[in-house]
């Protein structure tokens, strides 16, 4: 366990982002007292611009004077730090199965499930996110979490699919995610959200709603 | 070191990929003895279209009937299997660090300078091109290698900007990763050139040099 008193943790965020909530859902897994900042993207904050200058992005966190950007990398510094409640397997092939899927998630998964919520139905985008959340749903292979019978790496990076996705598909009308399509992801979106440090940790549903419903009437205006 | 009449280790690749060339330059760095196999994208093998179900592309590594597919996730494996001369830092930090050019490397770096390579001159694209290489150079920080005096998995993932851009730039008759432009990237790229492990394992240039300019002859026929 972390010994609070010597540690500084800083996390700089957005409430409303996945990215931002793999590192406090982590933070809060290892037991790890943290202060959390909100980031306003229409006003950075010189420490965001300071700590990552590549992408100027959250989340960043700052782990006494140690600055780290991108939420992989950050959960995995987390994962390396405090080593209680491992969140990767110690067994090198099965290490490498979930690194597989870490950045399958980021590189394909994830965008395309993004794109078609966004997709306002158009054919393509909705069965590219379709066909994502199959692949998904494949290598859950028949386990509780993606981790096994706790949570994992993969279950806090895929936290957009178990809980963003729902929320989203209600705002556009669209069904991706449901217990007819992919019964066994969605049972496991419904093991996530009920998880109890995970519930904890998660934006309130109806906050999101309103964040996202006005974001979606923002962009039909600016395309109308 | 593999006590290599136990193991089985197999890299389906391609001879003039430079991410089947992580693999191969990976695998040698560690002593680890290996069969190659050449795919044809034209008509790819069983093997690669059954143990890369998801991306159908090079590289795959198969160790005692274990596959892994993407090239950064083979050489982590390799890393923790093998666990002589190590490619990464132990502290978690530094650790950390490094993944994070790993994923920059992959996302940012090299789909710019890449881009850069085939731009035709296009201002845009040579400027995203030299912006990265910029980033890049920073990393090196004073060091002789990203990974400090010795190889490490920073190096190894930058292998197309130490060998292929200067291949490609050529063929393409722009200047992008220059001594007068970048001094320490360029002095890396002949250490990592001139590095006895790694002139072993690079494709020939004369022959990666007639591959290229056969492709960029036959894209200027089919955009003309």
């Amino acid at each position: 366990m972390a010994s609070e008193h010597e540690e500084e943790v800083r996390v700089l965020g957005k409430w409303a982002s996945p990215f931002t909530h793999r590192v406090v859902l982590t933070l809060k897994l290892k037991g790890v007292a943290y202060k959390y900042f909100e980031e306003d993207f229409a006003n950075k904050s010189d420490d965001l611009l300071k700590y990552n200058p590549v992408y100027k992005m959250v989340p960043v966190l700052i782990h006494n004077g140690n600055s780290l950007p991108e939420s992989l990398v950050i959960v995995q510094y987390i994962d390396d730090t405090w080593t209680n409640n491992p969140l990767l397997p110690q067994d090198p092939y099965e290490r490498a199965l979930a690194c597989f899927w870490l950045k399958t998630l980021d590189d394909k998964i994830l965008p395309a499930v993004w794109n078609a919520c966004w997709s306002d139905g158009r054919d393509k985008a909705v069965e590219e996110g379709l066909e994502s959340l199959k692949i998904l749903q494949e290598a859950l292979n028949g386990k509780r979490f993606f981790g096994g019978e706790t949570i994992g790496m993969v279950d806090i990076a895929a936290s957009f699919i178990g809980y963003w996705v729902d929320i989203l598909q209600e705002i556009e009308g669209l069904e991706l995610l449901t217990i007819e399509k992919f019964p066994k992801l969605y049972k496991w979106s419904q093991e996530f959200v009920n998880h109890p440090v995970i519930k904890e940790t998660l934006p309130p549903r109806d906050k999101l709603f309103a964040f996202f419903k006005a974001s979606a009437s923002k962009n039909k205006d600016s395309t109308a």
